[in-house]
């Protein structure tokens, strides 16, 4: 079976990969310290909706990588955006 | 002069500048109040680390919007990873 990715999905799917998990500390920070007081709730906002948009970007030019790497950075985003809310 | 922008990057140039100015906030917020604690610098530079390469795959896959996304997105965060340094 012949598995071939060219550079240029390589590049993107490493670069999604760490934009992504990026989120991850943050969601954690918050989660530990259940305190977000100084994070900007109108980033992540702002961050959603330009992601959801990079989500259709990705489809319309068929990039796996871009896909990808957006759809499960919006679900972090929600998730950061419910605890800030919560923890305020 | 004909100038023609196809559906693809309309949207990626809208999706660009909404990730983009998305940082705006968080930037004000630290600058404002002098207090990033709560901000995760492990995100920032990971952001940092991702969106240099989304830049160089927007140039491999030849798309402005990845491209002068990422560039101007690359600037905001090292200003907010400045300010989390200076203000902790």
């Amino acid at each position: 079976m012949e598995f071939s990715i060219d550079l240029n999905n390589l590049i993107g799917i490493i670069a999604g990969a760490i934009t992504t998990s990026a989120l991850i500390p943050q969601a954690l920070k918050i989660y530990k310290t259940k305190s977000a007081r100084d994070v900007s709730l109108a980033m992540f906002i702002f961050m959603a909706i330009g992601i959801t948009l990079w989500f259709f970007y990705g489809v319309l030019i068929k990039e796996i990588p871009v896909i990808l790497a957006n759809l499960i950075s919006l679900i972090l985003i929600f998730l950061i955006i419910f605890m800030k809310i919560r923890y305020g």
